[in-house]
This record gives C-alpha cells, structure tokens and sequence, in this order.
C-alpha cells in the first residue's frame, strides 16, 4: 500500500525529529533540505508541517492539511489556500503557558520599576523607587482563546477582578468574573485599569484599539500586547503614552516588525518592548510536534484533527 | 477620663493621619514633629506608631505597645526592647501582595529575558532571544508566612508545583504540593527549579544559604529573594552565580544594604537588583493605618492585638 507522504518544512532540531518516530507507520516523512523552496518537494505530499507560502501554492496538489507550529495564521490567509479544501491546524493554546508569563513579566516590569532599576544598576545607584501594587485592580483581557484564559487564570490569582471580551459567545472560565462581546467594548474598556490584547489579527480587530478607544481607558492604565502589534493604530497609542491615559505598555509586537527605528515606542520613557519573543520557550516545540503526532494518528485513523482553524473567522 | 497618649513617630501623609479620625474617642494622639528626636516626646506616651530607637527607649516608661508598618523587626530586637514588656505589632499580612508582585518581577524579568530586552531597546535592535518557560517547573518558597503564601498563591496558577519550608509546624494551604521544616532543607532544595526566599532574618536564619545549600540546588535554577539579604552567604550566591549553578538571581535586598559598590551582584549579567522597593505600594500606608486604628480600638476594648511579634522567634 502506498505510503502517506509528509514534508517537514519547518527547521526542527534532531531532538524534536527523533519525536517522529512515534508517528504512524503509513506515513513516509521527508525533511525539506535546508534553504530549498518547498515547491519543489511537494508532489505527492498530503501533509505539510509548516506554513505552504503562496508562490509554492500550485504545487501542492496533494495537499490535505498543514500544520503550523505557530499561532497567528495571516500568512496563509491569501485567497488561494483560503478557498482551497486543504485543512490549516494551528498551535493555538500551546502557547498559552509562555504567553501568560511574557504578558506578566511587561506588566510587572512596569508596576515595579524594574526598567529604571536596570538603569540604576548600570550606575551601581541603590534608589528607592514608588511602585505600583496590582492586587484589586481591574484586568481587562481582549481575545479569550488559549492565550487569554491563560492571563485570565494567573491574573486572578494576583486577585485582580478579571473582565474579558471576546468576539464570539463562550462559556465563561471560572477566572474571570465578567465575560463580553465587541458591543461592551466602551464600557469594558473603562473598567481596565490593565487591558491585555490576546486577541488574532483579523479584518474585525485591525486597529481595533484606536483614539476613542483609549479616550475610554482610566487615567493611569497600563496596556499590555502579546498577540499582534496590528491590532493597535500605533498613532493613538503613542497619543495616550505621551499625554498621560497610559501609564505604561508592555509591547512584545508592534504594527510593523521588525519594528522600525523611527518609531517613537523606541524611545518613550514608559514602554518595555520585547522582539516578538513572547512565543520563546524551552518547551514547545515538543509540544507542536506532539500535537502534530497526534493529529498523524487521527488521520488515519479517520478522526477529525485537533486545533483546526475556521479560515473564514480567521482563527 | 484622662485620654491615653498615642504617638505617631513615622512619617505619614495628610491624606493616611486623616484616617485617625476613626481612632477611639479615647486617644489622644499627637504628632511627633519631623526631625525631632522622640524621646522629647514620650513621657505618658501609651501607644506608638513606628518604631523605639534603643536610645530612646529609657524615655518610654509608659509605653504599652508599638505598632511598626513594616515587617521585619530585627531593629526593635536589642535586648531591653526584647525583654521589656511592650508588645511588638508589625506589619506582616499586609505586605503580602506587592511583595509577590515584586518576587514574580524579579524572576519573570529573568525568565523572559527583560533585562538583555530593555539593553537592546537602547540600540533600537530588534533581536529574537530564547526566554524560559516556567510553567510546570518546581518553586521552593522559604519561609511561609504572609509574603510566602502570597507567593504560592501565585506561583500555583502560574503552574508550579509548589513546595515550602517553615521554621514551624503549620497546616499545609491548598496552594502548597508539599510542606516542610528546616530539617528537610537540603532535599527541598535539590527539587527547587526556582528559590523564593520569604522568611524573616533570625539568628537562625542568618546565612542559611551558603555553600552547602546552593550545592543542593539543581543546575541552572533561579534565586529569588524578597525578604532580608542576611539569610543569603553572598560569597556562596556569587560563586554560584558565576558557575553556573544559578541561571539568575533576582535580589530586592543584599547582606548590606546600600549595596556596596564593590559587590560583584552589581555587575553580574545574570542578576536583577533592586532597591529593598518591594513593599513599595500605593495601598500600604492604608493598609497599615486600618490596622493600627482597628488594634486601637482592640485595645480600649482590652481584646488582644492583632499581629503581635513574638519577640522569642523575631517575627
């Protein structure tokens, strides 16, 4: 019987693809060689560990489904792969753990002056320094997929009250306390006194935070963003650092990356920025290959895949 | 009824003596003027509000108890204070909040890389670095008192597994996998990914953390500490900052502080050092108030204090 043909065209260390040999026996697993386009290595394959860029989508005839060992999917969102059957599982909710501690730690870095305190040291200057105590203060979380209930968990923990919109109805966690959708967003937002943006890039949400959306924020309120830098207008954002509204954001993406040299987030006083690694971890890369497994075993056993993205909601 | 002599000897603000308002009618509460000795002061004084100077202490013929707001009391322990009869309240409980606040600051701040972020922020260079993910790791707390629980608190949701060591038998919270005294320090400590360091300076705790114990530790683990820079060797803590038993430090306090500008802990990559700034919170000062007024009022009740210090144990 003929093999399933599997192309591995993420860069994976030799740990990791030593996972595979607990992969179902029907399949044939090739590696793509360093630097060589995928195009010239997918005929025949039924599934694709990575991303299927566009210029290579013709050649993939075969294709059944891709699994990214990422989150955000706009880079497959183009119309071709859209429309297409092919079948696109993402990693969503294995970043969750990662996420959470990233978000915590701008937060946190923020509230406690760790910033100018890494300033000092460089001056060996032992200074004491006001901080700020987050315990029952009010944590607004946008998006609640696997990276919100995340935050929401630890949040809660920290006793703050923990409110959440999310774009679609959900049941809500034990975590959180208030659970909404897009239409409670003024008045939900006027209750952050920390908003977290955990939410996709998607049509609805670009710039979804933007002038009269921070105009609602309280005075003094700390933004937070581990998910996509678009879903902010970056213009009213450095708007409500400069003129006071924010006290402070921790931004582990922005609205272009790398972000560039020009951009005031640089050099504001009251801004941590991270390079986009608030997906860093020592852990997943075993956890996408597990998953990625998994789903091996579901198909051919005729089960539906785990982490199966809607295209059409773009998450 | 002749009233009874209150003194409020630490510096407050207008908006915190304002809630003396709600003292008992009873008290007479003065003022001690800024930079003047309290001694001055003491004759008929029943109840002070801060902390007895040794020098002053022959002054303080009247003095029922003091309240200090703050936590540790190891300036109140000189032997006449020590084995006079006036009753010791301290601040413990109420700075349980910003110090685990603090304590996750320091590690995340390690943890996600923070620090190198923050330098390569100052060069406008966006660079991808691998962070450490904590989740499912084992947390030591030391010492389970307030700051202690807090932390576990804390730590749990962020999905530690979370063991602790007491000086004293106690019952184990929910928050807490595994509970135990000084006696299994050296196996508590061969299991902690990460150390909290939460307990009080005694002479019993006096450089408890030396060679021996940062032996136990597993390679690459993390060192936080929040409570008395004296319970750490710092000759150990170095040795084992650059050999790489400790992945990182984050230290709020140091055996001396000012920290000396000779001390190593300022320049070592891997340590984030701050200003003894963990109590710092924009709550405390009212936390601490509420609970002198609301001993005051025990006190004309004649019920018993609420957070005495067994001045035996030093805390």
């Amino acid at each position: 019987m003929a093999k399933i043909k599997v192309l591995i065209a993420s860069r994976i260390s030799q740990e990791i693809a030593d996972m595979l040999q607990a992969a179902p026996s029907e399949m044939d697993i090739q590696f793509l060689p360093e630097g060589e386009p995928s195009r010239d290595h997918l005929s025949d394959v039924e599934i694709l560990y990575g991303q299927l860029p566009e210029a290579d989508f013709p050649f993939a005839t075969s294709l059944q489904w891709v699994m990214q060992p990422f989150v955000g999917v706009e880079g497959s969102m183009y119309p071709a792969f859209k429309e297409s059957p092919i079948t696109l599982v993402n990693s969503k909710r294995l970043y969750g753990p990662q996420l959470a501690e990233h978000a915590f730690a701008l937060l946190l870095a923020l509230t406690r002056g760790i910033n100018t305190q890494l300033e000092l040291m460089r001056k060996k200057e032992w200074k004491w320094l006001p901080c700020v105590e987050v315990a029952e203060m009010t944590m607004g979380i946008l998006g609640l997929g696997g990276i919100g209930r995340a935050v929401a968990q630890r949040a809660k923990a920290f006793a703050f009250e923990v409110i959440a919109v999310d774009a679609e109805p959900m049941e809500k966690p034990d975590t959180v306390d208030e659970l909404g959708q897009l239409e409670w967003l003024p008045a939900f937002l006027s209750r952050c006194d920390v908003l977290t943006v955990c939410c996709p890039i998607t049509p609805q949400t670009h710039k979804l935070l933007s002038h009269a959306e921070f105009d609602c924020l309280p005075e003094g309120s700390y933004l937070i963003n581990v998910s996509r830098g678009k879903v902010i207008d970056e213009d009213a954002l450095i708007a409500a650092l400069k003129n006071g509204k924010l006290a402070g954001a921790g931004l582990d993406v922005t609205y272009t990356e790398p972000c560039p040299p020009d951009n005031p987030l640089w050099t504001l006083p009251n801004v941590i920025l991270t390079s986009h690694t608030a997906g860093a971890s020592q852990n997943i890369a075993t956890r996408a290959m597990q998953l990625f497994i998994d789903n091996m075993h579901r198909y051919v056993k005729g089960e539906p895949l785990a982490n199966v993205v809607d295209k059409e909601k773009g998450y």
